[in-house]
């Protein structure tokens, strides 16, 4: 629980000039290695969830019978985590998923959806926490009840370090952090919050991303900007919120390096 | 539970004239204020439901943890209550939702999702009718269900009066009734019954409309308008009830006073 | 539970011909009699399996409150059971749904989604199998599961044999078997496999097929054509999985005898 504080977060703007490369790199790897990501994630969000998985080429699974959860992360490359609704059995499938991702070495992802609102999730998010989820995304409301005041470079990255994980805090802008390096990416579109569980479905991508990325910060950063320029390319073809959402996951399946290197906004 | 009868319900045909108005006036009230509407709905419905809230500018939250629920309504702006499944632990939520509402003074609506089918779901509709919804919406067979008969204005003038709250019954022409006001919608469109949740939905809006209008019969009314003059424009667009849920959508947000009082059938 | 072994499956080419009619028929059948399918399917899947349903005029009902089940089947003209997530709660409830539905003689179609990666899943679905389901609907991985090797034309036949009902195989090209009777269909799209709760819905569909056709090997080739049919249509308008999805609700709804005739690949 000791942050190894310190040292800053170091520029990247050298190296993340090949962000747009390795974040189709890793949308190409989808494709061919089709990796299977266990979801417990809220049920508003599972079905939307489910397609922005299969847009990209993975496979989802979504049971949340804490019998069966171990048998599915057993069989997972990666799992997702989402407080999106806590009640005593959710609670004890996450539990035994997270214990089966951590003996098996998988990685997984924490979205603590609307902590904010509700003290037991925020309590349960912090235990979480603790157990050392890859990465941790969430909004800026969540970061606030998480961290206890309003996000920065800094706090992030010590929130990262403390945790020994990648800290993806979206919003206009979205900031991805891992105690050493920093990135920005603020592609994206205000039609993102209208439509319901694209947060959820970012941080499965993250976690599909991690299934097939060793490298946690570049997995996060590449998931990141696959959702914003998915979302642009989304947003310029839709006309309004419902054409949006079908736009998106057409726009995530086709998505190419020709495409995230002319629309990419990453410093 | 003595119904103060007598009083047939008034003409509103001079009154009714500026429906579209005040319903293009909430509908730029919603994308203002963003009120929060807990919902506690059925999993069938909950994503299309979130994301009509979405597309009018409200924020939905869903949770049906019995232990999440006083902390969500407490911060809602208004709540609604969908019976579209009932087991011990949601009727344990949606108990501590009602009560949680009440003491907070917040508007809520109950929707009797399916009673013709179930009798236990039947009977805890009349013992949440007894709780004072600011607002029930339901179709012809939920209706009869309920009220022991077939649905008419002075019926459903009855029940509004005898629970002290707008009766929104649903249908090829809506009725309005609050004991003393009535109203007829003869917006919409057939689609509308080919698409999963849009009934829901509509309950949905209403709950919103609440939030943002202390009149409880001009914002159901507004409410119910606003869903049938958007269906009316996205079959227009729609080759099938699959392209019909995208383009609701999409005619939600994108509605205005010109579009509400030119397709406006109000009497 | 001795299988009456022996008979080869017929060849079927003369009697197949007329497929494409028949599933024409039952389509419209649909539409004239709204028959009422009660899903118990998970919740990934219920709002497209819903959809789908409506969208061919059936009616579909989808709690799974152990409570409710028995009043929701006996109303009912056809049921589904999808093995998609089973826990203490919704393995009640299903077992009160096939009882009910044996009851009263209400067809219906076991899904065991996913058994491949759950052994008390894989355990259920035997049990369920024994309680004689009109049909089987599962791919390769799910039948290899339950079957104990690879599918074959033989061994698909001798599992419909054993346990009285049709069996289902969905792949590239989809196999029914009934123990006398054999289909091969290559319709379908590999899109279909990019959309969450295809399979499921199309299970919901061999359903709706069973309640207004009493020859379950008809009901169930035709419905399984339908299904691929509107898949190959949706995919020639489709840009992506999202828009797919869309297109495949629109082609399900406004399929006919001529879209049948022209597509059918059926042997």
């Amino acid at each position: 629980m000791h942050a190894s504080a310190g040292n800053s977060p170091l520029d990247m703007s050298a190296t993340l000039a090949d962000l747009p490369d390795r974040a189709a790199a890793l949308h190409g790897r989808l494709a061919e290695r089709t990796p299977r990501v266990h979801c417990i994630t809220n049920t508003v969000a599972q079905a939307f969830t489910a397609n922005v998985l299969l847009a990209v080429g993975a496979i989802p699974s979504m049971t949340i019978a804490p019998q069966e959860i171990g048998g599915f992360v057993a069989g997972a490359d990666a799992v997702l985590i989402n407080l999106g609704t806590i009640d005593s059995s959710r609670r004890e499938a996450m539990e035994i998923a997270v214990t089966a991702a951590n003996d098996h070495g998988l990685p997984w992802v924490l979205d603590p959806a609307f902590i904010e609102r509700s003290r037991s999730r925020a309590s349960f998010a912090r235990e979480l926490l603790d157990k050392r989820p890859r990465a941790l995304r969430l909004n800026r409301a969540e970061f606030e009840t998480l961290a206890g005041s309003a996000p920065s470079e800094v706090l992030a990255a010590e929130v990262a370090r403390r945790h020994h994980g990648v800290v993806a805090l979206t919003g206009a802008v979205d900031l991805i952090a891992d105690g050493t390096h920093l990135a920005h990416i603020a592609n994206g579109h205000p039609l993102m919050s209208r439509v319901t569980a694209v947060g959820c479905a970012t941080s499965a991508l993250v976690a599909a991303g991690l299934a097939v990325e060793i490298d946690a910060f570049t997995a996060t950063a590449a998931a990141l900007l696959i959702c914003g320029v998915a979302g642009e390319i989304a947003a310029a073809r839709a006309r309004g919120p419902g054409s949006f959402a079908v736009e998106l996951i057409d726009a995530l399946a086709a998505l190419d390096r020709a495409a995230l290197t002319a629309h990419a906004k990453v410093s």
